[in-house]
């Protein structure tokens, strides 16, 4: 055996043990009994242990070196085991754990904080944390950007200050489109309720339309809508609101994004560093082009308007065109995961700048409420009326997740790019989608990105996939144009 | 840290590593999507992997050497790691892993060839795994007896002999009193069709009834009935059949048996090798009392009738007694897995003297299919009508499970022992039972039996739970009255 070949039977026994602490990670948040939670974290400490050390294993250097890679296939494994490795031996294992330890017990106290609107009770918790990570992102950037040492854990090759640039040309616009659409009257939002089984078999209908795979997977319920898995065993799950179906249906349509990039990737990367997806934003730019791009497009929003009057009978919205009107509702609201596509943005962009202030240091963690504050008044036009609508909403960075957010907007971001590209290669795209049928589209994104897994940087594979050099414009055209229209701007 | 709290540190990670080993087995009888098989093979490949290189680490052995126990329990903890690791460094490593790799294989071949009822595309395949076990038994032996050494994987400090002995005492009072039951007219088997969503819901409240705890638990439906992890996390599955409702009741309240020892044990033991029942046989005696001792007595039976009558309406069954005998019905039958508490022993005593000869080398495995049949012909009286009922009926030798068969008939000896015990310590356990309320019962086997864990050795822990030497008498005694009594003998 050569030296790659040695490596890459390692890195398999390694990818095969990481799909097992990710399949315990699904089963926690849907069948695991509540009791067992205090076992759970010994038996994740565990399989996290023997995870960390792989990974840092001093033989993995040694084949790095020795590796002789034939091709760019090989070049590119070796190029992730060496990230992987790198970024493993940077951070001394006492920090490691003692991460592990604070911010687990820190995303407790976020929820009770949360719950109590207490903001003075989280913040000694937070900063804790912000002291944790940053010593985390000093010894990951030796000498460089922390911020952007931290942004690599998510969305590699690319820095923070790329992301600003990027940011930069949006919120202006966005906060104008916002202002006009809100400036008009809208359509009123969804009345009734809608059987939550019914939800349930249409959801399953909608996911397998859009390609989702049900012998490498499956959909259950849980609180929070994810994807979770690699190669042939990848699951999804979606929640259900009686009032609201749009929910179920729009969170199950996104996780089969993230699912069908996993399960579209080449076969012959199964369990090796390119039997994932690349990036966080690469995964979102999936995601959210199935959800959006494609899922609130008029013409298969058309058809969902059909699979609803057949599912629940007449539901008081009058017809197609009322029905993509009630899809793509722009309303005011403080919660970033409820928010439409013209909004979402502004709330990432509010939180990547706060947390680069929070890891330069240039913002204390006693003043992150009332930059909140003054930032949400500034873009949304209206105050934050309680902290659970404010900074304690999300629970990233009680958890350490810094350098995170971005990766949302990124996605949006590339999911424009991609649109533009699809569009221009299927011309009656819309005559597809009018029909339910996805598949023109579900196979130009598995043909042109889905398929190389890790091959590409995140942003050469846009560049591949889209022919064009990644950027905000293709997004900002598609939704000044849609709302614009929607809005009669 | 001592050498032993060093010891128990690493053993307390081996630990969590087994249970997520056995969650993955749940997971792939319950939830898993079927495509992702081959990724699973090499999921469990990778832990098993982790958990040998554990299991055999020569810290192991130093630490063993070092370790000071202060009292009973830190003795009886080195105990099993000591038994753990020279059972793992005696196999040599390559041989588990042809095992490993023909056994998985073998499965598959006899299930084809029970399919196709052909023994002959089986024997091959049996061949070569029994020639492996019997390998790997003559290093676990060094020199002693190979099947005793293969006994130890399932019954630790038991030997061959030992159950030959107890065996050869069953044999001839079974074969007679089946004889006589048989020759009187018994009750008719039930008829009718019983809703599977109203089973599932009853045998929940039966599951609770006998004790198991959904905090740390959940009944799922699987093929095969099954109970799965220890401590906090204790799965059990049952399985429907619309035409046979006892399947369903009694599966569930035998998988209890088992998941209410692994929940019974003391929390001091969590994650520890005594944190386990401590053999098969132990673990079947808990599942046998639960099921038949309790679960089958007319006491119980005389509840579970009203709960069925009220669940389902009249199913036919004229009364409580007539309940108690249809439950309890003797009939002619070729399954081990459907025997009733007559013949079942009978089942496991073939299958005990066939596999040790197959691993002393008196019988050759061309001479299996004839000496099976030569065997049930001469214990049930009648012949084999085709191998899916005789020799291929079982997966256990496929798969190299040799010495497993007697412990089953061991659980039910220890079973009678204990139920004897339990029938003087508890004089109105009757009056308890007639109201459902197995409370006594099963607070008496946790308190003087499952709290105890892998503390004493099988033996010692029924001896001192029921305050005599395990043997079979007490269990003989109460099938031919039982069954005297139901049979009018």
């Amino acid at each position: 055996m050569t030296a790659y070949d040695e490596l890459m039977a390692f890195q398999r026994e390694t990818s095969a043990l990481g799909q097992i602490a990710g399949r315990l990670g699904w089963d926690q948040e849907t069948v695991m009994p509540r009791g067992a939670a205090p076992q759970r974290a010994e038996e994740m400490a565990a399989i996290e242990a023997v995870l960390h050390a792989r990974r840092s294993d001093p033989r993995v250097a040694e084949w790095l070196e020795q590796a002789d890679p034939q091709d760019d296939v090989a070049r590119a494994q070796l190029r992730e085991i060496r990230r992987s490795y790198e970024r493993t031996v940077k951070v001394p294992a006492d920090l490691a754990k003692t991460i592990a330890r604070v911010t687990s017990a820190a995303q407790g106290t976020w929820a009770q904080a949360r719950a109590d609107e207490d903001v003075a009770a989280f913040l000694p918790v937070l900063e804790e944390v912000v002291a944790l990570k940053r010593q985390e992102g000093q010894a990951l950037a030796q000498g460089g950007d922390v911020y952007d040492a931290m942004v690599e854990d998510y969305e590699p090759y690319t820095t923070g200050t790329q992301i600003a640039a990027i940011f930069d040309q949006m919120r202006p616009r966005l906060v104008a489109l916002r202002a006009a659409v809100l400036d008009q009257p809208g359509p009123a939002a969804l009345t009734g309720t809608f059987d939550a089984a019914t939800q349930m078999r249409l959801s399953q209908k909608l996911a397998t339309g859009f390609g989702y795979d049900l012998n490498t997977g499956r959909v259950d319920k849980a609180v929070h809508p994810f994807s979770s898995g690699s190669g042939l065993d990848v699951r999804i799950t979606t929640r259900t609101s009686e009032t609201d179906p749009f929910n179920c249906f729009y969170s199950t349509i996104h996780e089969v994004g993230h699912a069908a990039y996993e399960q579209g990737i080449d076969p012959a990367y199964l369990l090796t560093p390119l039997g994932q997806g690349v990036s966080m934003g690469v995964h979102e730019s999936q995601s959210r082009i199935y959800e959006n791009q494609l899922g609130r497009s008029r013409a298969y929003t058309g058809w969902l308007f059909g699979q609803m009057v057949e599912a629940f009978g007449n539901f008081g919205v009058a017809d197609a065109d009322a029905f993509y009107a009630t899809v793509n509702r722009v309303h005011n609201g403080y919660i970033r995961t409820e928010a439409d596509e013209v909004q979402y943005n502004l709330h990432i962009m509010l939180r990547f700048d706060l947390e680069r202030e929070l890891m330069s240091g240039d913002l204390q963690v006693s003043d992150l409420e009332g930059a909140w504050n003054d930032r949400f008044k500034a873009d949304f036009g209206y105050a934050v009326d309680k902290p659970s609508n404010g900074c304690l909403q999300d629970v990233h960075w009680s958890v350490g997740l810094f350098g995170y957010f971005p990766t949302y907007s990124l996605g949006n971001v590339y999911a424009g790019c991609l649109n533009q590209a699809l569009r221009s290669a299927l011309p009656d795209l819309d005559t597809q989608l009018a029909e339910g049928d996805t598949s023109g589209a579900t196979g130009w994104l598995r043909e042109n990105l889905q398929r190389h897994g890790g091959l590409y940087a995140p942003r050469d594979i846009i560049q591949r996939a889209s022919g064009m050099e990644p950027g905000p414009e293709p997004l900002l055209e598609y939704l000044e144009q849609k709302f614009g229209s929607l809005y009669g701007l």
